[in-house]
């Protein structure tokens, strides 16, 4: 088996991983107990064949952290038994890297934890969260698994998540709503709310209820009609923003994420966080907000990966959802669940099926490499239209 | 400054360390934004003074994870940047260590998100938690900063849990309680609740009423008149045992803790989980469960060390309370919260105060050379009785 570290390509890794020695990774056979009934939980690829995937299921960035973090992480290593080791000043420099106070800023393990905090805060009694569907379904099964409620509102023909209607579904319901949750840009679509659009949902609602915009993906955005929502939070909006490590950085699974909102709603949501974080994962965040370099190396080769797998779908006569994150949805034309397959059988690991939209398939963008291995698949996937999109173009 | 990482006593972290150079230490001068007001947490010591504390404030393992902890973990670090990356089966491993299904077990970032969880899950409503005070507080905090409500019993006269108040509290409140709570070794003191106490409680109180057995100081326990209370898990009984990798396997910073109960329990408490565990501390976890020979010396080391304090300060003349945990409580005579300045001014951090007992103080059992240096400033700040002490002893 050729197992290849996904950091393999940093020296100092490569060093590390050849002075200790990489553990044999056929001794377990038993990761597929992480999927039997009665242990919900993420699917885990058998460790056998991990290393070997193309792995464009979970927006993973696919280079890992930076030397950098990489680097921050190791040495805070000598912290791994302390509950009151310094921490980096993770809070201080994320307040100051958004030009907000510390008391503005609540850490969480992953974004995932922020939206936890926020549904036990703002969900409690039944409340409902508006938001549209597909979109980031951590939020709507937190409030499904706690007896909530979500209303969850379509999208508009352009895949657009429906200001107008999420508009008023909030005044309609307002004595229920608890928080109204954009994701931007949205995932699964990749399609962003513009400026204007967060603007007026801002202006139309009542300006007392809470609005959780996820920007988890805004590092890849090159539209310019979208902005970050952080200016509302100086303002004093009831806007709480959600950002995460796990992209840009490359910490998906070291897990650190954050909250920015104004010091009310953040004091709210405290006494709902675990409060648990890593401690070798905030020395790596201190030291990726200072690593822009490798963000704009990270955002320049996921763009040209994007727009590379897009041009490549839409030549071969297949509509792509115009996407401003580290994914792109293609319209399959059948439902989605065998194409998974298919490409799983082909070592490709793809997105999940988003319902309603069951023939579109969600990719991620890996490395050049794993590009090409998801095409060589998708050609042989779906042959017929290929071929005829490619005589189409020759004739 | 002489930096000393935890970890530098295993060969190949230190040589790490020397091929990557560690990061100067001094750079962060702003550690301090961690206690201000705004931004609660635990209090953090300054960067520049933090490796040469004696550091017996906070029940760590001093030694930190054994060696194959940390190359476990090391090794891992090629996932940082994946959520669906193969986790070393640590839920079944977890499992087939208590003898017990994979539907038994329910992970947390440390013992203490498993707190949290209990707490969300159990305290709905404005329910009640029944337990002593001084305890184990987190559960308390939670339950005050979700405006549930607690029932605090006071320690009877040899500082143990008074099981039959306990009983009366919960059979007297039946309809208000959520749970009962019981940590076994109890935290602050060390005092065990014997098995048959236990088994008096869980008797004598409604046979589906949940209990919460905090088993974090486990793994140190040598009186025989203590038994972990897993079986009665396995007997369908509606006990929840909490359990850490922070103590015993020395991995406090990287937050691993599991409950292990009865399914319908795990799956009433899994929708409150956040299930956002770091990549790398799942294998540390497994690695840790097989190193059995690391924890059986961690066990040695600490019981002598506890030993040895209690014989050292009873020889002063001092009342200790017979712990069987990682720490030990000694009456100080004075107001405690002075004591613990004292020996910050002399570079030893010891336990914060644990009202009622305000003439206490907790001191870890830290390394044997941590453990002079503590007995040395105790000297200094407590002469006179050590000098008639030590006088009775030669007259």
């Amino acid at each position: 088996m050729n197992v290849k570290p996904a950091v393999s390509r940093r020296n100092f890794v490569s060093g590390l991983a050849a002075a200790l020695g990489y553990l044999g990774l056929g001794q377990d056979a038993d990761l597929f107990a992480q999927t039997r009934p009665g242990t919900p939980g993420r699917s885990r690829a058998p460790l056998t064949d991990y290393d070997n995937l193309a792995k464009l299921a979970n927006n993973e960035n696919p280079y890992g952290p930076p030397e950098s973090v990489m680097k921050a992480m190791t040495d805070a290593l000598k912290y791994a038994n302390r509950y009151g080791y310094p921490d980096g000043g993770i809070v201080q420099a994320i307040a100051e890297h958004h030009g907000v106070k510390p008391e503005n800023i609540l850490l969480g393990a992953g974004s995932g934890e922020i939206l936890t905090v926020i549904g036990a805060t703002f969900l409690q009694g039944g409340r409902k969260v508006v938001g549209v569907e597909p979109s980031y379904n951590s939020v709507y099964q937190y409030a499904s698994g706690v007896k909530a409620d979500a209303i969850k509102l379509p999208l508009d023909k352009d895949y657009r998540q429906n200001m107008p209607a999420m508009i008023k579904a909030t005044k309609d319901n307002y004595r229920d709503v608890g928080f109204v949750y954009l994701v931007n840009p949205n995932n699964p679509t990749g399609v962003i709310v513009t400026k204007d659009e967060v603007k007026l949902l801002l202006d139309s609602i009542p300006h007392d209820m809470p609005v959780l915009i996820d920007e988890a993906y805004h590092h890849f955005v090159e539209d310019p009609r979208y902005a970050t929502s952080l200016p509302y939070v100086l303002e004093g909006r009831q806007v709480i923003i959600a950002r995460t490590f796990s992209k840009i950085s490359g910490i998906a699974g070291m897990r650190l994420g954050y909250a920015v909102a104004p010091t009310e709603l953040i004091n709210r949501m405290r006494p709902y966080s675990v409060a648990s974080i890593n401690a070798i994962v905030k020395w790596g965040g201190v030291a990726a907000l200072k690593d822009t370099a490798a963000q704009e190396h990270v955002k320049r080769v996921t763009v040209q990966g994007r727009k590379k797998v897009t041009a490549d779908l839409e030549s071969l006569g297949y509509d792509v959802i115009p996407s401003e994150a580290n994914f792109v949805m293609v319209h399959v034309g059948r439902p989605v669940q065998s194409v998974i397959e298919d490409f799983r059988k082909r070592d490709v690991l793809v997105g999940r099926p988003f319902p309603p939209m069951n023939e579109h398939l969600r990719v991620s963008i890996g490395t050049p490499d794993e590009m090409d291995r998801f095409m060589v698949a998708w050609k042989e996937i779906f042959p017929a239209k290929s071929t005829t999109a490619a005589a189409n173009r020759i004739g």
